[in-house]
């Protein structure tokens, strides 16, 4: 077992900044695992991170918070939009949901633990809280395309947003369809919702 | 604990029909619960169904066929579509998405099993076995408006049906958005898709 505390001090990161990084990857290493949130330890996590429980209740209040993090550390705002047309921006911001450009750590631990994040509305603004950023993004560039008559007035963001989202994400985390390639998902889900099923 | 097997014999269904249900359901409420399906065990179940283990190897080779046969009860084909409008049909079936509908531990099992179930070809095949009669009505419909000419001919059918399917299945399974109503999602999400994001 890895001790950090006792080792001596290596140039570069601070240690302090070290040791929190092993306690959190500890933490995504034993979700990724299998091990169920009910059942994670603080102390399974410092054995697993060669800390004593000491330093991580030093550093977080418990597990629900340091849960928290360690989950934040997955996900990200994804691209900036580039402002070249709402189908390469919507693109472009499609191609990063789901875990392939992520830790790959994300696809196992993701679906497992949204239960647990779902069952109490704490829990649940957490998962909010690191969903929320990329979402607000893709939010963006539909109201761009909104104002500038590219989409239509009356398009409700919201749906529109979670309509393209939606597929990607069943299709990267669930596989759902044995047929469809996640990779060209974001284009085609695009084209089909800009221009609808019906005849032109 | 329970003994199905010393219980006297009740009236109604057959004792072997009831001991293959209490073993089903004890699957079912340990996956629940939170057991992975690693940890899951044989004798954990029939700890729980209140069987022997024997009584249950006598039904099924394995912890993965007993897994497949317990899933399967989790799902159904949902509505047979009743051919009076395309949009009808669809909402019907769109409607039948996630768990509302049936059994209350589907929420709690399904997401966190996929990783596993996504593991290898074998498993990931049982689960499209679960899914796939569901799929099929959806298929069928869209092909159906296809042919009549209510819906584009080159429409890439495969994509249209994950397309309708995704968005709902987040908001059920994750409860992806905070603000929209998944009951309500059907019908949205058919209007959407039909008419496309672009202005009329």
């Amino acid at each position: 077992m890895p001790d950090i505390e006792e080792a001596p001090r290596a140039p570069g990161r601070p240690r302090s900044l070290r040791v929190d990084e092993a306690i959190i990857s500890a933490t995504l290493d034993l979700l990724a695992e299998g091990t169920s949130v009910e059942v994670l330890s603080i102390e399974a996590i410092a054995t697993r991170a060669g800390v004593g429980k000491a330093t991580i209740y030093r550093r977080w209040a418990g597990k629900e918070a340091l849960l928290h993090d360690a989950l934040a550390t997955l996900k990200s705002a994804g691209p900036e939009p580039t402002g070249e047309s709402i189908r390469v921006d919507l693109v472009a911001m499609l191609s990063q949901v789901g875990p392939s450009n992520h830790d790959p750590r994300f696809a196992k631990i993701m679906p497992c633990i949204i239960p647990h994040l779902t069952r109490s509305e704490e829990h649940y603004q957490a998962y909010q809280d690191i969903i929320e950023p990329r979402r607000d993004r893709i939010r963006q560039v539909l109201r761009r395309g909104v104002e500038a008559g590219e989409l239509r007035a009356d398009l409700d963001v919201e749906l529109a947003m979670t309509a393209l989202i939606g597929p990607i994400l069943v299709q990267r985390v669930l596989r759902w369809h044995p047929d469809l390639d996640a990779d060209k998902m974001p284009e085609q889900i695009v084209d089909l919702l800009m221009g609808g099923m019906k005849p032109a």
